[in-house]
């Protein structure tokens, strides 16, 4: 574990493609060899891109950097934009469908525990 | 400690002045009671707002949302931007001195775990 202070621009981070998603990119801007407590990564995702339902064992903590999406929480389904906060408690199955012009850039932030990822397409 | 989801726009949620601050105000967009882990802060501070040199018993991990400003940790200063990740780990003296015309946005995850601030005006 550092414990070095960190300042670097979000867009120096190494983009890794998320296999599971659609025109959807992922940095680790703080990671979990950084702090001790939890990790903070950007997610960039593609006009019309996105990511199918599926479960987290964590919970995610979100923050809307810019464009939109249509986003699925359980059973409901939200328009979120930039400046909007949301929390997706672990567990809960969610996916996001980002919007067709401006694409979805939000910052997402998990505890430093194991993140077991299962898909929904047979169901959650 | 609820687990329902969260969805809300960060301009809906209060703002309150932090004391210890110039200029500034903080929002809680998901707290120590929404979530069970770690807790996500917005910060505004005013053209030529700040905080002094003080320590926080947790880590800091932050995201520059918008504008500026110089910010010093342990013994060095850093010129912070939109974009920038930024990681304080407990203990160590930090402050913010906001770009005096454009003013300085961030968000900032805390761990849920007692904050005991101290102003460092006797050393740190």
């Amino acid at each position: 574990m550092s414990e070095k202070p960190i300042v670097k621009s979000a867009d120096s981070f190494p983009a890794d493609v998320v296999g599971a998603g659609t025109g959807t990119t992922r940095q680790v801007l703080i990671s979990d060899q950084d702090a001790p407590n939890f990790a903070l990564r950007r997610f960039i995702m593609e006009p019309g891109g996105g990511m199918p339902k599926h479960t987290n064992s964590v919970e995610h903590e979100q923050y809307i950097l810019r464009g939109s999406a249509s986003v699925g929480i359980a059973d409901e389904i939200f328009k979120v934009t930039a400046g909007d906060a949301v929390y997706i408690p672990q567990g809960v199955p969610h996916w996001y469908d980002a919007d067709a012009e401006e694409g979805f850039e939000f910052l997402c932030i998990v505890p430093n525990k194991e993140d077991v990822i299962q898909l929904c397409d047979n169901g959650c």
